[in-house]
């Protein structure tokens, strides 16, 4: 099942360059790793932002919310959330 | 080049049903055309709106323009444009 | 998995209010025969206004989606949508 | 009397992980009792997002009123009240 | 029980100017029956809008609803509602 | 002459409770005086928030302006300010 | 007592241009009239928009909203309204 | 030429009241001297609210950016500007 | 001294094609001549969109307006305006 | 490929006069060796605002990515992209 994720990143000014990058190491090992797992199916730049468009495919709404929160740099995003499903137009 | 691009369709009062199928069927049509040409990379169903999540692949913005005008349903739509990069955790 | 589905209903002026009731009639027996299949799970009003919150207990997006688009009052409505999961503090 | 409440958790930078996961814990425990003693009728979680939907049934707006402010969280969150009725197509 | 209503009127421009007025009347002459029933509490113009500012006290938000929902103007007007309890600073 | 004013009150993290404790009871003080003066005429406590919705009798705007100046609480809040006026149908 | 009122224009397209020709120009008239009476004090048009920015003068709330609504451009205008005062740096 | 400029101030809670003071000492005694020199024409407080309604006369949209710039409250404001122009129902 | 001006069009569905057709023309031919005599300076059209983003050279707010209001498509679009001016980094 | 960007600043608090300073230097370099390189071909002020109407000509989405994410003032901005391409009715 899939869902579209759109995140905006608001580095946070009360942690330190050092420390915010820290969490960035974080967040890019596990975003590789659920793509490896076939979870975070897509994940690309908005141009000139400071946030992605991702595809998310997940059991269900449950398992969804779970690989979100366990996003390291989740307290720093804004996120929105849109469940999608087969368009009657998709040749796939 | 990547856009995401999303359309919400409202459909108007002051054509038939008839008229406004026959609108679709075309749409629906160049949709398919587009996406077997690889220009219309992905097309999602929002889950419970008259509105697609899609992702369009195009040489630049004027053939994106081109691209979407062409689309029958267009005078009957919102549409919204982001255009997307390589975003630096992804491992595709 | 549930969603949380809110409607509000624009009455159409170009319909005569024979035409629209009979269309809330179907919308009525659709709206019970869902409650009795368990798939719309929960249904209130929102006092004062043309609208409704409402819970729904589906398969996935896609059935979600099929359910929706089916109700017959559904080209007057503005839906909105938002999967909902397990609560941590839930006792249920 | 039915309220949907939904309310969105701003985790406050000013406070240590500590004191936060303390109010949490209040926060849970409170939560439990009114569930217990049917006030807190549904608590789901918005899906990605750390947020709940709620319905409440109370004996009136000072109820719900009291109930909400209470809350440990509650500087923390943004909050929105529905007031809710009986709809004509439930079957409940 | 006091919920706070706020109504905008939107004079619908497929009426004739006689319906409208004739919808008006039957708006009045219901405004002031429950204003003499002790429901309809405040109701004040908003300076320079078709709009008004309502205090209404009802048993609970079903009544609130089915008062609302009987308004002749209802159909032409955008409409919100906001539960009211005491405040602590109040002296009444 | 009447205005409609609500006002939502956000409470400042950067004073201590016991500071912000004193400015309330300068607020719930200035607030008394000013219901036994005639002024503050409806003082309603919106269910679930921290915010009030509230109508005052001045002699002209300035003297409005005046008024909510001196709340002891104005630098924490958002306020908005509506103009009333006899409505039609009111029988008072 | 000023008052600034904002208006923006939306002809109707179900009158013809001659039927809201007519109705322009009583506004014409009307508000010249006004000004004479000093009580439409400034009108000022925004540049590029069907809009226009005025500052009314009058006794109170209620001669305000009578003023306006008697505005042959009413019923087709959207309108705002803010009470203004005087200016502590103002040297007027 | 005329423009309408809307202010609204945001007292800094990183300053002290001393050095707030200051700045608005030196913004009153700037705002004196533009309307000595007949450039900023009408200055008017919003009633209730900590904002400002003003029309400024300059030679260009250069001069209008040259003289709000140098407004000392200027970083601690939200600032919008409306370019006027003459309307023809306008008796001046 | 330069505008920026944005204009979405909304196709009237009260038109038939072929005279909304005339009216495009009529614009088309007003544009290029406001082109030649460097008054609308750029003109781009916004990829995806039936709108675009203009810059106007213009000897002061009256007359962009005059330049404005005589868009025969004016009446079938918003338009939004922003005044611009030399940015101190920019190396014209 | 051209590309709409409107920037807006919001000067820090957290940070010294001196070092917000020494950012705005190196903005302004960046910004001059941009437009030498035919990059950011139109670097406008809005007048009144601390903001910015700009024109990219850049390869393609990435490259507009990379040019603005090296802005130093870039953590301190609000941006919005809108890509553009040729107007049917630009004599250019």
């Amino acid at each position: 099942m899939l869902f579209k994720v759109e995140m905006t990143v608001n580095p946070p000014s009360h942690l330190s360059e050092e420390e915010f990058n820290a969490i960035k190491i974080k967040e890019k090992n596990y975003a590789e790793e659920l793509q490896r797992e076939g979870i975070w199916v897509h994940l690309w730049r908005v141009a000139g932002l400071y946030a992605n468009v991702s595809i998310f495919e997940v059991r269900d709404n449950q398992h969804l919310h779970d690989v979100l929160m366990a996003l390291p740099l989740y307290p720093y995003m804004n996120v929105s959330v849109t469940p999608l499903c087969q368009h009657p137009s998709s040749i796939k």
